[in-house]
């Protein structure tokens, strides 16, 4: 039997990895490295780095596969990645079928937590559905960007006994939604500045974890221009950028 | 100056400590512990097995503070939890200003993840807008009951592109959020048996990621009956229970 593991590695820093992820680095005989886009090379280093510092005294091997992207700007957000995600089987399919030997394990690794939106849980499960291949697996849960956003804010991502919203920018655009806390992640648009009308407090972050780490606090309508210009700068500088941010109304206090 | 640690211990498993909490545990001089309850004895438990497993060649000492505990059936759920918190904000005070010395280090160990449905942060925030104590703070991620239920279950949080809502029990039994995937915590009175009527599924775990993990997932009309039982009867062998599950409707595949 085969066995694959989704092991999530944090958002940012290596130091987010848990002992149980990093166990499970050493029973590892292969990594899929499948990052593409702007952001690869540094999510690849990133993902080597995390290996020669936590596997000690085993051998292992990656093999890089091409990972199709997404064709951006058009109209069907979900149709485009479930195309792309049918891509991706094929590729998971292959990698599994024909780079690695019975009785190896091969790893994922994946950014944050695999539970949190990343399609590799979705992608492994439609394989083990077509039956052409049969192979364990486990996830690991990882360190998201959402918890490493709200501890180096030093806030709660809730209010007392009050809700919280998970969503992404493309569904910031259309509207606010009225849970009492928002959490924004994929937003490649500034979709915040649709409500700087409203009363909220944003609390924004960029390459969280990472030394080149960047926070902004405070009233939205006060710090929305700055969020997009900082923004702006560090896409430009770094070729891509990774942010998150939690938003609530401000009235009064956690009451 | 004094230093305060917020600790997020992981929910369960003490290998989902991060490498982050296992280095900042070895800077701790003082632990408190603040447990109550029924599952005090468990939960200190853990935490002494955390520092005597992780801390190598510190001297550390544990503190231990009566933890006031919420008036239980009370109409007003919020505002129960705000008197708890103004009775634990003088604890703290008093457990920061008496029970350390200036350049130590102080710790609390906090379930799970500091900044999801714990009140540490707040409560810290108020002590420190109180002006009477100074001190430095910072948090430390950890992985949430509702990302090892997510592990556990090998299911992703989300659909494609879609919101999660992260709520709570109470709010559950008076409606069903129409946000796609709905995560509950804190639910003491088996919320989900008023929406069963509704065409959903159901991922459901207890004590995860410990020895006396339990995972029931399925339709949730099918199921119900199930989960109820279950968490009768752990509850009346361990004496306390903690729970979460997700919820999402059943609408063909992830499009």
């Amino acid at each position: 039997m085969k066995k694959i593991l989704i092991i999530g590695i944090g958002a940012g820093n290596p130091e987010y990895m848990t002992i149980q992820a990093v166990k499970a680095l050493n029973t590892v005989d292969v990594f899929f490295l499948m990052d593409k886009g702007a952001s690869k090379g540094k999510l690849i280093d990133l993902r080597v780095e995390i290996c020669e510092r936590f596997i000690t005294e085993r051998e292992y091997r990656f093999v890089e596969a091409t990972s199709p992207e997404r064709e951006r700007g058009g109209g069907d957000y979900t149709a485009a990645v479930v195309d792309l995600n049918l891509a991706k089987q094929q590729t998971f399919e292959r990698l599994i079928g024909e780079d690695m030997a019975d009785g190896e394990c091969g790893a994922f690794l994946v950014w944050g937590d695999p539970a949190l939106y990343d399609s590799t849980i979705r992608i492994l499960q439609a394989v083990l559905a077509e039956g052409r291949l049969q192979f364990e697996f486990d996830v690991i849960p990882g360190i998201s960007s959402v918890q490493a956003l709200a501890a180096r804010h030093k806030v709660p991502l809730n209010r007392i006994g009050r809700p919280i919203e998970i969503t992404t920018g493309r569904r910031l655009a259309e509207r606010l939604p009225d849970t009492d806390s928002v959490v924004v992640m994929l937003d490649a648009e500034d979709s915040y500045q649709h409500h700087v009308d409203q009363d909220l407090d944003i609390y924004w972050g960029a390459y969280i974890g990472t030394p080149d780490e960047l926070l902004i606090a405070g009233k939205l309508k006060d710090v929305a221009d700055q969020i997009e210009r900082v923004r702006k700068q560090a896409r430009a500088d770094n070729g891509w950028i990774m942010d998150t941010y939690l938003m609530r109304r401000r009235e009064g206090e956690d009451s």
